[in-house]
This record gives C-alpha cells, structure tokens and sequence, in this order.
C-alpha cells in the first residue's frame, strides 16, 4: 500500500494560524446559551446596519448583471461616487478612476495595500499594540515586522508613538510604517501635531504610510480626527484604508475601501484580480448609501457606544485587578489584568466556557500576555453584566 | 522640494496584469449600446439564479448576526449542509469539519488551493489551454508553470491530456497539477479512464491535483461525468473546487468551495483569515439551497444551454474562417479564427468598439494567438446574432 503524503507546508505559512484570532474561539454557532456575550467583534443586531443600505443590496440584486460582475477595482458607480464622498470626509480630492479601489472587506483591502508595497525579506514598521493582521501579513509575506511601540498607558497624556523607534526603523531599512486610526486595541486618536511629526519622518525616508481608518467615523467626545491623507499634501505615499463593516454594521456584506496613489492602487487591483477577483457585486450596491445616513443617524450611534464605554469604565474603575484607557474612538476597550501571571490562553479559555463571555487575547496584537481585547459594540446591558462577569472570573482566577 | 518615490514593485508583481482579463475590457459600465454582447462572462439577467437562493439571502440579512460573522471557513450551517451534497455529488463523504472550506468565490477557492501547496521556485503543472488564473496565481507565487497540452482540436477524439508531459513535469520535480473539468476554455469533459490515468501518475510522484469543477452541473448529451475525489478513495492528495456562481448563476454573491485533506483545508483557512477573514456572511445562506433547486430547475438550465451552443455551432459550420471544438460541458466556446495573423488584441479591441461584441483573447489560456473565449450563457437570440457579427468581423478583418 502507498503512503500518501501531502506537500509540504509552504514557507510562508509556517507562522499563520487562525486558533486565537477573533471570530474563531467558537465552536459552535451560533452560541446555544443566550447569556454568552461575544467581546471579539460587533453585534450587528443589537446595533444593525442603515435600512437604506440594506435596501440598495436587495434592490442591486433585482438589477441583476449591472452589479454581478463589476470591473476588478470595483463598480464605477460606486467608485465614483465614493471618491466624492472621501474627498469630503479626507480633505483631499480623489480621482474615482484610478485612486480608489473597493475589496471584499477592510481586511482585504490591508492585505492587497501590504502586498503591492513589501518585497520578501524587507522591514516593516507596525504599530504596537495594533490590529494583528498586519504582523500575521508581513510575515505571510516573508517580511520582518519591526515594532514600533504605542504609549497609550498614561490616561492623561495623548497616546504617541515611539518616534524615535519609527525613524531608526526607517534607517534600518523599513519602507513602510502601518498603524490604525483610531487605534485597534487601545482606541487611541492621534493628535494632528503627532500625523505630522509622524509624517515628516516618512518623508525623511521616502517610505510609505498604510494607515487602518476602518473606525475614523465613531469619534468620541467631540475630539477632532485627523486624515493623514489630507494632513500634507506633498505626501503621496500614503494608503488609506476604509470599510463600512463597523460603525456602520455592513459586516456581512465584506465591503472594504482602499484610496491612495495610481500606482499602488493598479497593483491592489492586479492581485485582487487574482484572489477574489472583486468584491460581492450585490454588496457594492450599499457603497451608493455610505456616508449618506439619515440625519442625525451617525451621532446617535456615536453617542449610544459611548454610553456603553462610560458604563464599561465605571465598572472597570471600581474593580481591584483591571485598567483600560478610555477609548477616544472606535469600540474596542483594551483592558489590562493583574491576576493572569502568564496563563492569558487559559484565562481566555474558561472565561468562555464558565463565564460565557469571549474575548480576545492581548497576545494576538503585540507583546500583551496581561491584556483582552473587548468590542464593546454590543446590547448595551449585555456588555456590561458581562464585563462584570469577565472582572469577577479574574478577581478569583 | 523633495520628490516623493513610490516603493519599488515587488517582484512577485512583476507578471501581474489585469488589462486583458474577463470584465477589465469594459471602459464603461453598464454598456450604453443595448445591443453589446459581453462573451467576457455570463449574463445573470438572461439566466438568473434559483429565487430561493436570493431568498435565503435576503432572510440571512434579517437573521443579521448569526450570519454577520460566520468562523473563517464558513458557516457551520453551511459547511454541514454542503458536506452531505457534496459527498452525493462526488460520490465520497466529506467531513464538514475538517474537509470543507466557504470562499469568497471560487476565484479564491484556487488562490488558496495553490497557495497551500505551491512553494516559492516550485514547478507547477498547468493544463494548456486552460483557465489564465492558474498560470497567473503560479506566477505571483514565484513558481514556475509547466504546460501540459491538451488535445481538443480533433472534434472526434476525446480530449486528453498529454499525459507523457505531465509524467515529465512530475519527474522533473513539479509538486503540484491543476486543470479544470470541464475544461475551461475548450469544454472538453474528460472521460473516466482518462482521469484514472492521471490519478495513476499524480500518486507514483506522490503528486497534489487542484481540479476546478466550476461547471461540473452542465454538462451536455447525456455525457457521463467523473469527480476525480470520487475516483479513487486512496487518492487523498487532491483538491476540488467548485461553486455556484456559473450554471446557477449567483455570481454576484462571491461564493466558493474547496473539499480536500483537512491539512490542506486548514492551510486554506489560515490565509483566508489574512485575506477577506471569511466568504461574505449573508451570502453564505445562499448555499443553503445549492443543489436543492426546484425539480427540472437544472436540467432546463442546462437543456437551454444546449440549445445555444447548438445554434452557436451552426453559425460557425457555415464560416469559412472560424472552428470551435463541440463544448461538452459548461458555457465556453474556445473560437479559433483564421484571419488574425498576429493580431489577436487588435481584432478584440475593434470588435468591441465596432462590432459590440467583447470576447476574452486565447492568449489569456496560454499559447493560443488565434484564438478568442465565448461564455455564452447569454440571451440565446443575442448571443447569436453576435457571433454571426463576430464572425463577419473576422472575414474581414
């Protein structure tokens, strides 16, 4: 009898792996105890998306080939239109033909920015802590990510970047710095002074910016939010990444936005020709109601996450064993624990099953064995009895 | 003033470009003149998918989380169902946990499918002609194609690969053989014995066969079709892929699957979480009801088909300038004109503006210069009536 042997594993793939990443601590969906609350992303029924998006997917789904098969970069009304509505948002116009890309999801949208600019073996500059896909990318890539580590701890100063890490990064070689917007795990908003700082070193280097805005509409507290595409206009090396998947709850539909410079937008396209082709053609239809919500739509989804941070704080400011930094924008809550003492997987894992609350563990953004990520884009009571469910379970682990 | 210089491309882009493909033709979208005919894919409005299916979608929006955010290789819904039809269709049980994997379109299906097995300096066995992703995706991953021709120009012979050449490239060091079937672009349906053949070499080099039955449902005549997972239960090595995007037409869904080894499939998961995450959410309840369309749903599908290609072949009988293999399977014509002489995208560029009528150029499948695609799942009387123009347009050209 032969043995069978499957190829070997690609080089490449040596260091991916899906056990711990958001979404796919489950094992069964959905989750049969009604209490379970899931902290790893969103719940898009207790805050659904615009009915008018909605609508447009059916409706595109009536018009059948206009939508089902759009060209690779995206449909060109959709394009077109968004390009519009990003040159608003960004303060800086963008040619719909050749500036603006639509993916099957932000996360697509990351991966083809990270590919048309790492060469195997580069460096590449990434924040820390920070959203994980860009170290697991670069790596896939066969790049080095270098840190460049986030002061985010100190609630009363604005959270910076190690500058100088970021420059002697790019002196060592890195061409590229990625980094996100309000930032994913600690919700820190980058100050202007500090875009730019950041932005005059890039400069210095010729290197380029990918910077993750997936959260730039849910600012809190009235803080201004600022795009580095239209912070300076003589920096063209900058990939802004976009998606309607979570203030605005169209997370099913995978629908992710790219905007930056023709070239590197001809080479998203290129590949994206050959791992998805495009994004859902039905779904590219919602694109025509982003950035058009009803009135007065966007403050009061604003407002309702922020009362569900404020409650989530009260709860972890009277507790002995957990910090977090109040979040200035997006929905994550990145709580620190005092009684972990390097058993983060175990804590993750029982807290599932005896506690009925998922979480994500800090180890998936950086060097963060004490830390859980929280989505804190939840029903609104739900989140809170379960972060005091989660602060007890730690308490006495 | 400091010129700002994009990065350099990275070599695996080297290769890459989208200006010939299938869909990137179009300059203008939707075409303003009602009586284009796009042969580049199929039109979903003159065949469009099973109302249940767009129903499942739209119930699956109003469901809203439990399919927002489905694990990384799709719903377990989904997989579960999907594992028992596909265990009937190819005639070998399939683990829904471990052996199945939902992509967002079958595109990605065999980005994933490659990337599992394909390392950077492999040799790569690719059917010629045969579908362009293939050689393009073993491209991008640095590897190297290695043809394996295909006999179909004799109208009455089976199709069949070279198998010498494809026993050659094993032992030359090539890993890794993927092909479609039915072919695309030819619409040869290989016969049993055939594919047994091939299994034979594909295990004495211990040898991975990705086989794309997109079109495995419309198959025409009676014709028996083999599954090559189904052929040979001690053949663990190979991958199928498939989805529901051609013969039932839900296309703009982007849905995809893979049924292969569990390791393999875990692979494909990894990179998929780095890629889109997951297939796009509602769309996978659409595949609740794949392979469980009305009675006679099907075989009236695939009898109108038929009819096209019927007529379509009696408009070339009667050209002095233009032949076609009989398609067996699936909506391809793979047209070969006299007239071209060098020069294949002059003649697709002035049919396009003077003709209104876009094909796909042989060049895009390998060494066919003479050679334009044709799906011609299109409104019968159309499709037609723009060959016979495609067809003057060549006696004359």
């Amino acid at each position: 009898m032969t043995t069978i042997g499957l190829p070997p594993i690609p080089r490449r793939f040596a260091t991916l792996s899906v056990a711990h990443a958001p979404g796919q601590q489950r094992t069964v969906n959905p989750p049969s105890d009604a209490t379970l609350v899931d902290f790893s992303h969103g719940d898009v029924s207790a805050f659904p998306p615009p009915p008018a998006a909605v609508e447009a997917v059916a409706e595109g789904v009536r018009q059948g080939g206009r939508w089902a098969y759009t060209p690779y970069r995206g449909s060109d009304d959709a394009r077109t239109y968004l390009a519009g509505r990003l040159a608003e948002l960004t303060g800086r116009e963008v040619d719909p033909a050749g500036e603006v890309l639509i993916t099957p999801g932000t996360q697509a949208s990351l991966f083809l920015a990270l590919s048309s600019v790492v060469e195997r073996g580069d460096a590449v500059a990434i924040g820390s802590p920070d959203y994980f896909a860009y170290r697991k990318i670069t790596q896939y890539l066969e790049a080095r990510p270098v840190d460049i580590h986030l002061a985010y701890r100190d609630a009363h100063r604005p959270g910076e970047f190690d500058l100088q890490e970021l420059r002697a990064a790019f002196a060592g070689g890195a061409r590229v710095f990625v980094f996100s917007n309000p930032n994913n795990p600690t919700g820190v908003v980058y100050a202007r002074d500090h875009l730019r700082d950041l932005c005059e070193i890039a400069k210095d280097y010729d290197a380029c910016v990918i910077v993750d805005q997936l959260y730039c509409r849910q600012i809190f507290d009235g803080r201004p939010y600022t795009h580095l595409r239209g912070l300076d206009r003589s920096f063209d090396n900058c990939i802004t990444v976009l998606g309607p998947s979570k203030t605005e709850s169209l997370s099913g539909y995978r629908l992710g936005a790219a905007v930056g410079p023709r070239a590197l937008v001809d080479r998203m396209e290129a590949l994206q020709g050959l791992l998805t082709l495009r994004a859902p053609g039905y779904s590219q239809a919602a694109l025509m109601r982003w950035f058009a919500e009803p009135d007065g739509w966007l403050a009061e989804r604003v407002a309702a996450h922020r009362a569900i941070r404020d409650d989530l704080m009260e709860v972890i400011a009277t507790s002995k064993v957990a910090t977090a930094r109040r979040t200035e924008g997006g929905s994550y809550l990145f709580l620190r624990l005092g009684t972990l003492d390097g058993r983060l997987d175990e804590f993750v894992s029982r807290l599932h099953a005896e506690a009925g609350v998922v979480v994500t563990r800090g180890l998936e953004f950086g060097d963060y064995p004490s830390e859980v990520r929280l989505n804190f884009s939840q029903d609104h009571a739900a989140a809170v009895d379960a972060l005091r469910r989660l602060i007890s379970f730690a308490e006495t682990f």
